[in-house]
């Protein structure tokens, strides 16, 4: 059937059976594409219904659908004209695996990081109105995105404004890792409530013994009196309280259903409205429901068994969560938090090991930042352990809850640096500069996994304010036959050499190796290399040193050069007669693509480093 | 009374008669000093009863109290060892004006940015917990910061964990600005609900009726039955659904009754609770209950009838507010945003002359941003004026939700630089730092209010991408002629020179200017002195041009040095034998103070600098 779909109003002309099949076979596209090029499978296959009746009811290019995260738009992708193109997801110069305004006329707000789609939405829902635009509004937003505080700001507004808003709630019950919360258990509350489901199905029951004739007029009938019956039986709808009327909950996977509620909202409804849905991870793919947190967002996989085609190395996560229950051994007083990233974070084991210790906050991070400041005050040793891109979030609540009290608080940011094929909206390119703006807070970056436990270790014997540990995405280098100790503010010098030092931080050590080594090879010169371990504190004692020794310092960095360690080493430089030539991503976002890729097409490859090096020296 | 209360344990001592007399010391307390400093003066006198019902229930040493925000803890300040310095209050050197752990033991965590108090609570609970200590910790939070997202994740974590926090929501209905939003008006319909005031009064005019012997006995009973009763009469106690008891309303100035339902939350009441009580702002004093909004937080007055006695001059805010209605006045697509602060920012009249394009969204920074988001990538022009230190709240959004898409957002970040009396919490020094490193993002800072015009008329005209303005606290200069043209990335040369080359952006062109005049009247040279209208992107053909004509470059900004204007400069020259001297605020958390006060501690008034100029000349 999908072959059928030119444009997303073909759709319409399609019957609801066929749009059963429409669906099966965008699901089938969905695990062809991922498992070729990975990509965030359950999600996807959960929302596919959604995206069907979103396209049938509404007009994608006169409406506006924004999708909460996007990371379940796969569908959505596919039916609005880029199905063509489906099989690049998330490839340098493809398309990529999230909503993007420049990709796509259908896409309607660029997405990526969580919770943001009812601020979006209400944002174009109001413009419409003030241009006069005939256009509905739709934010399609998970129940995780949900405990966002974002999220909650939004349907506080709107239920305020009383505009046409549509959100639809895709209730997985389970957002990437298992949901947490408050909020979660109420709705939980709702789905089992006896009364309306016990009404339900005796409704439907009763349906099937009617004759056709009037079966239809009855369901229709049912189908109005349940709705309204459910808001006197299922007690203290939430969302009704904050001004929104509430519809639900319904089956996220009867095509039929989702076709006759959306259009309702379309034409009917008044004021701000919540459509309650609810969907299965994975549906129509056996080993994707059977195991929706790790088929949330995969690499490349067998396509009939879902078996993994990665190689499986001990990444970063992991030697940080090994550690990390190491020194909870240790130490009654370490505690892990975590914003809904369990797994992504690599505490599965440590959360199973020490469940009194273990925070899983759910996507909260300014929660998750001042939870621990709570906790640090009082004498718990908190590690966060956050996504670079994701402490975004929470910058604020480092600088004033943690960094102003120096409260003794380790951030631990997982995937810094260029992440790959997540893209613009995820790389961890940003953390060196909006962390080194703050006082009072130590920023450390390992080259290797013996000194991330090194740096651990450092981080728990350090209680006189926060510290920042940032890592990247993937596998952890092992480089070290033993365990370097850390100073504060102290660097490690890798090769003594003259005239020039190459200075790298994190993976920028890496680089720095390989430039070391054409320098070696091409050049008969032999430069310094040095390991920066400390972002912040700089070594100032070495860099005075080295001012004596060389006229040029190369740094090296897995970050914006705006703001970054760059910066900070050229500025204390300056007036030392050295001068400094800095390598990191430049001031601009960078799309999706394989590290590599990204790092050619922005000129800082071990290889384009040294030509550039050789044209200034 | 106040005078009998050395310590807070001497609160337990008094007869509740007494403390109501205790409350009026207090309340005259506040009045006297911040009539003398200024001060959050209607914040405050709501709050004095809730402080000594605390006090006079729990162990402030023991248990940990959670002031959300700190701008109404003055009576707790007072009664917490602090009386006797109450009158250095946000004076340089003397007591903050917000709660801070270092200030007293009695503070349990700093605080200053709203909606902080439940995340700090719940892991200052927890952490006891984990450390076997038998403490109670209690967070008071204003319905205003409610609202927060940050308040709401916290919510949804703590019903999720149960574990024994209480908190007080000290419901104003008024925050800082008029309140706004769902949750406002949901809270407002449990306070007129009917069915609840009338049993209420029924109840108590009962009670009246009977023999004083028994009538002791009849109220508790009442109590009691009240409190079940109101959680079957007033349906849907969002809290509840939160897993939160929810107790109240309750009158936030009825001492016997604060004490007797803090006593029981205390001692009986298992699991998070939420104590809803009702306060004035203002309470106590005439004109401050009489205009809450003006007493939020005010300069020095005069005592007994409030008149300001600080001279009016029209604000940075002023110029902003009536530039933007001249703006809409001529473009019916301008649009403002506000995050609670209507008056602060200088929006009153946009709001009462453009209601319909304007949007208080509440304390909701995050989503204020991304709102704007929404209005914009519709054709929308949205100005979204925010405090430069609240604005951390929305920095990923910023990043994420507007320069990612290069939309064109307009960025007023009122209260930029040194604040003054507010201190570490609020200065906005960090603004340059956070935005610089956000590609896409331009970042334009006047020196005056003709150029403050100029640039948002620039701002209007530019609609590639997103646009941040930071103008300072304070009165407005006015000092050209005529209206500057601004061009992007184009500085001001305001004095050719020789030799050296002084760039002041903001604030600094001011100081610039003074150390210019100290070396012409002193030295007999002249330097250059050039305006940095814009920090991002830099006029680097100036700059190159300077290359070739100065040795030395001073930078003078009102921004933490870190990733500021001056390490975008000193990079920028690295290599051309020019040394850059920046001055600005150093790596530190900056006290409360005048901002002279705070300049001369940091060295970085006009005769300091000329001063450390001269010294590497």
């Amino acid at each position: 059937m999908l072959e059928k779909i030119n444009k997303p109003e073909d759709i319409r002309k399609l019957s609801l059976a066929q749009l059963k099949v429409l669906a099966e076979d965008v699901r089938n596209r969905i695990i062809e594409v991922t498992a070729k090029n990975g990509g965030h499978l359950a999600p996807s296959l959960g929302a596919v219904d959604i995206a069907i009746a979103l396209l049938r009811v509404f007009n994608p290019k006169r409406d506006r659908v924004v999708w909460d995260v996007g990371h379940q738009s796969y569908a959505w992708k596919i039916l609005t004209e880029r199905n063509d193109r489906f099989d690049t997801l998330r490839q340098f110069g493809g398309i990529s695996g999230f909503n993007n305004i420049f990709e796509s006329e259908y896409d309607a707000f660029g997405v990526g990081h969580s919770s943001t789609s009812i601020s979006a939405g209400l944002g174009i829902n109001v413009a419409d109105e003030m241009l006069g635009r005939k256009s509905r509004t739709i934010a399609v937003i998970g129940d995780g995105a949900l405990t966002g505080g974002m999220a909650l700001e939004a349907i506080n507004h709107c239920g305020h404004l009383q505009k046409n808003l549509i959100v639809i709630l895709n209730d997985n019950a389970m957002s990437i890792s298992k949901n947490v919360g408050a909020l979660q258990s109420y709705m939980t509350n709702i789905l089992v409530s006896k009364t309306y489901n016990t009404l339900k199905e005796r409704v439907w029951d009763l349906s099937h013994t009617l004759p056709t004739s009037i079966r239809r007029k009855f369901i229709t009938g049912a189908q109005k009196l349940e709705e309204s019956l459910i808001n006197i039986l299922v007690p203290n709808i939430i969302f009704e309280d904050l001004g929104f009327k509430y519809v639900g909950p319904i089956d996220g996977h009867d095509l039929p259903r989702l076709v006759h509620i959306f259009n309702k909202a379309r034409h009917n409804i008044v004021g701000p409205v919540l459509i309650h849905v609810v969907t299965q991870k994975g549906k129509g793919c056996d080993f994707a429901e059977n195991n929706a947190r790790v088929f949330h967002g995969v690499g490349p996989y067998e396509e009939k068994t879902g078996a993994s085609l990665s190689t499986k190395s001990k990444s970063y996560s992991n030697v940080f969560g090994d550690k990390l229950c190491k020194l909870a051994s240790e130490n009654s007083n370490v505690a892990a938090i975590t914003a809904a990233m369990t797994d992504g974070t690599g505490l599965t084991d440590f959360a199973k090991q020490y469940p009194d210790r273990f925070f899983d906050v759910g996507i909260a991070e300014q929660h998750a930042v001042t939870f621990a400041g709570g906790l640090a005050v009082r004498g718990i040793k908190p590690f966060v352990a956050i996504y670079s891109t994701f402490l975004q979030r929470a910058i604020d609540q480092v600088i004033h809850d943690i960094a102003l009290q120096k409260l003794p608080v380790v951030f631990c940011l997982d995937r810094a640096g260029l992440v790959g094929d997540d893209g613009a909206t995820h790389h961890g390119v940003f953390d060196l500069s909006f962390l080194r703006l703050i006082p009072n807070l130590q920023i450390l970056a390992p080259c290797c996994a013996e000194e991330m436990e090194a740096m651990m270790d450092y981080a728990i014997s350090y209680n006189d304010g926060p510290i920042a540990i940032r890592y990247p995405r993937g596998s952890a280098r092992y480089c070290k036959s033993e365990h370097p100790v850390i100073k504060m503010g102290k660097w490690e010098v890798l090769q003594e050499g003259s005239n020039i030092a190459i200075i790298g931080t994190g993976k920028g050590v890496l680089d720095g190796e390989e430039v070391a080594k054409l320098f070696t090879e091409n050049e008969n010169s032999t430069p310094w290399l040095i390991n920066a371990r400390f972002v912040k504190p700089l070594d100032t004692g070495l860099l005075n040193d080295l001012a004596t020794r060389v006229k040029h310092i190369v740094t090296i960095e897995d970050n914006a050069l705006t703001g970054g360690f760059g910066e900070a080493v050229s500025t204390f430089m300056g007036g030392t007669g050295v001068t400094v030539h800095s390598f990191g991503i430049p001031d601009e976002f960078v799309t999706h693509g394989k590290v590599e890729q990204l790092k050619d097409m922005l000129g800082i490859m071990p290889r384009q480093i040294f030509d550039k090096i050789k044209t200034f020296l």
